[in-house]
């Protein structure tokens, strides 16, 4: 990164207050205090570091009137939130991309590729794969039989395709997830278990990001659907025939069973645990290691608990069970009186 | 696939209704409604699908009677669920296998084979391995020194086994699974931690089956221990010194701490947490995310919670939990009336 | 292993009680009763073992009188848990050791090495990277552009460090582990998510232990930080720019949300979750599966619960939580006295 202020506010469309010439090698939260770099203020609650850092560069909202002398030069934007997200994107977008095909990586014949291909070191590519445009395969990948990549797609390095997956446009899958492994699926038979063969594939739409080691079953027939624009973090487990819809978003080591559907636009926080074969409708958000046994039909309710119900009802139930021992006391304290006035 | 419904029912013995000629290339869930394929009916909740279905052919249970014209032919059988199984187990043993030894792999000189060996890409096996007959090793699978491996084992891609592993037969191993990794131990000392060097190993008996991702540390000394016919799910953590007892069954996400001892056929949710050193009687099942902090003596119960106790005990507690505040404001109002009686 | 209890006694600087010729090959647990190895009694619980045990040595504590007959030759020591451990020590670090470059792996000429170093099959090293002496590399490792890693640093295989992240001297990174994979940032764009570039690092300080597919994310921008001595389990997820303090141990499945500041010396169980942007004190610990929805500014104390408080507060709560029915019941009873007395 080298930018001078006036690169930046030009680029930002913002107003400089302070020297334009000034340059940033770096950018770093305000909140961290290092020494020279690019930084923002989007959250008021930091407002006080403006004063006391050491960044040489302040995005800030237009409307940011400083109270005392401020040392940085200051760019005043309409959302400085979005104004950095905006300078990082150009930032990532100028950085030199992986290409070529590196000559210890793996690709069958049957393989067919678009342009600006880069397969990565010990990549390993099985038959009759059909690679999009702009594909980034990262070392140690294994793209099984049959797999399709759509166009702009990243894997990074040692990330598992099996075979007959289907991947779309601009996804980033991350090290080491798994997807189309076999599904959970076994028929008891006289005390022990027989594997029922999983034969379904898995199917990820567009625009979807896959965090690192998480792992997403194939189907035991049909798919495993990821809707369009699905942000999975590390370390979730997506089940054999589970949907999940478009822009729902779940944080690290969630895991969803088999042949649950998962509404649009829906929002779980951290370890949360949906068994299988539910409906949750669009919209809901689950607090962090909430547990759901049953399905979700309302929209755009917030639950929480394992069981979890109405995040407003659980919690009013939590501060009272953090309160059962003196509740207790004032039960037995009416159940004495009772019995010294009826002298039981 | 490519069957007609004629050696469907000839595979199964059982009875056409429709027509036998007609073929099939797929298959898929009756609830699911594509078009062709071969479909089932286990579930009597679907029976419905069964009119409107665009399958081709529908394996159905011999005491089948439609109550409306059905358009797809059906094959009559004893139990539709294994019907299918079994189907699918045929079409699977089918498929072409992969065999050979890929001349990007590495095999050390010392290490012993059997017959129908297959090595992938970019595989590593080190000193002194032993591999069994039929043995299926992915690309980017790696086996350390003195790991031995049964007859008829898979190992999907980027799998570790970690050195003096012991393998049985017809063991699944799935994509990223780390077995042997080093224990979890460490001897306090002068404020920090000294490494407690893990000499043992681990053990995994014949027909396991390991989720992709899933981790099963060495023992500190003797072995780790995964009995006959244990199926773990995805992303399970199995720590230094455990013992499964044979086919036990354990939903992805849950934890067992060190030196636990699970029984046999004991059934285990997603995200449940056992701690360290307990024993667990045989056949216990444990609902999912439930914690558990002591061992379980007795056979054959549902325990749940955390920590986790009788499954019917909890949720009866849990119910009241729900309704804690109007508990509460029931209890206020007997105060109350206490206090106006007595003009506390 | 072949030791005899003479050489033993003479590295422990301990007692010897038996034959002094006596030869072991292997160690064991006392309660596991394998026959022949060297085993040791810590635990007075299991003292009933020593007169029972097939070992061949055991090492006991000095103030240890056997009541009965004793087969084995003993070793006295100070500390009979310390002595083992040693004696593990002394063991691991005669173990030959893993050198050279194998010559299927790939470092780009740019990397600079130093003595020892062993690059195992199929490892990337990529370009600007910096190894210090003694790096051991296991196969199929992934090391990003421009990484550090310090001296006798081992990374197991198949686990990926992004680029530019820094890893200290003497840390263990376990098979599988994931360092540097992008924080989960996105900003909300009518109705989708756009991806928020991740441009920070991972910092590993000296000593640090990452266990099987454990993931650590890269910092937004600045640095998640994994201080000096710090301890981590299997399948923990660490996200972007939090901050472990020196000689942290976490238990498995453990997930720490972004921004997340730990303090040093914190002990937490397995399953634990922690939400983003709060501030955890030193020595905190938190019981299992147990989850922070808030900062904890007291050291050394002891949380439970989900959110989580006081553990002993919390078990009280949750004595009461189990007996809920019986507590209904005598609500109940009182209320209908009432009734019955107030002809209500």
């Amino acid at each position: 990164m080298d930018f001078t202020a006036k690169a930046i506010a030009e680029f930002l469309k913002g107003e400089i207050v302070g020297d334009p010439e000034i340059r940033v090698h770096d950018v770093s939260k305000i909140e961290e205090g290092t020494t020279g770099p690019l930084t923002f203020l989007a959250n008021p609650k930091y407002t006080e570091y403006v004063y006391s850092t050491n960044a040489s560069i302040i995005i800030v909202n237009r409307d940011f009137l400083p109270s005392k002398e401020v040392k940085a030069t200051l760019i005043k934007v309409d959302d400085a939130y979005q104004a950095i997200a905006a300078l990082l994107q150009l930032y990532e977008s100028l950085k030199p991309k992986k290409t070529g095909i590196h000559p210890q990586s793996w690709m069958e014949k049957s393989v067919q590729t678009g342009d600006d291909l880069y397969v990565g070191a010990y990549a390993y590519i099985d038959e009759n794969c059909i690679l999009g445009n702009n594909v980034k395969i990262y070392p140690h990948v294994f793209v099984g039989d049959g797999v399709e990549i759509g166009d702009n797609t990243i894997i990074y390095s040692g990330a598992k395709i099996y075979n007959g997956c289907k991947i779309g446009k601009n996804c980033i899958i991350h090290a080491g997830a798994v997807i189309g492994s076999d599904g959970f699926g076994f028929a008891p038979e006289s005390g022990d278990y027989k594997k029922i063969p999983q034969v379904g594939n898995v199917i990820l739409k567009d625009n979807v990001e896959v965090g690192s080691n998480t792992t997403i079953d194939r189907a035991t027939m049909g798919s495993t659907i990821i809707g369009k624009g699905v942000k999975l973090d590390n370390l979730i487990m997506i089940a054999h025939n589970v949907t999940v819809g478009e822009n729902t978003v779940m944080a690290a080591q969630t895991g969803i069973a088999g042949s649950t559907k998962i509404g649009r636009e829906c929002m779980f926080g951290g370890q949360v645990g949906i068994v299988g074969h539910l409906e949750i409708a669009d919209k809901v958000k689950i607090a962090a290691q909430s547990g759901i046994g049953a399905s979700i039909k309302n929209e755009n309710i917030i639950v929480q608990g394992s069981p979890a119900y109405q995040v407003i009802d659980y919690q009013r139930s939590y501060v009272y069970f953090k309160k059962l021992p003196s509740l207790v006391t004032r039960l037995e304290e009416l159940e004495k009186k009772w019995k010294e006035i009826n002298r039981e």
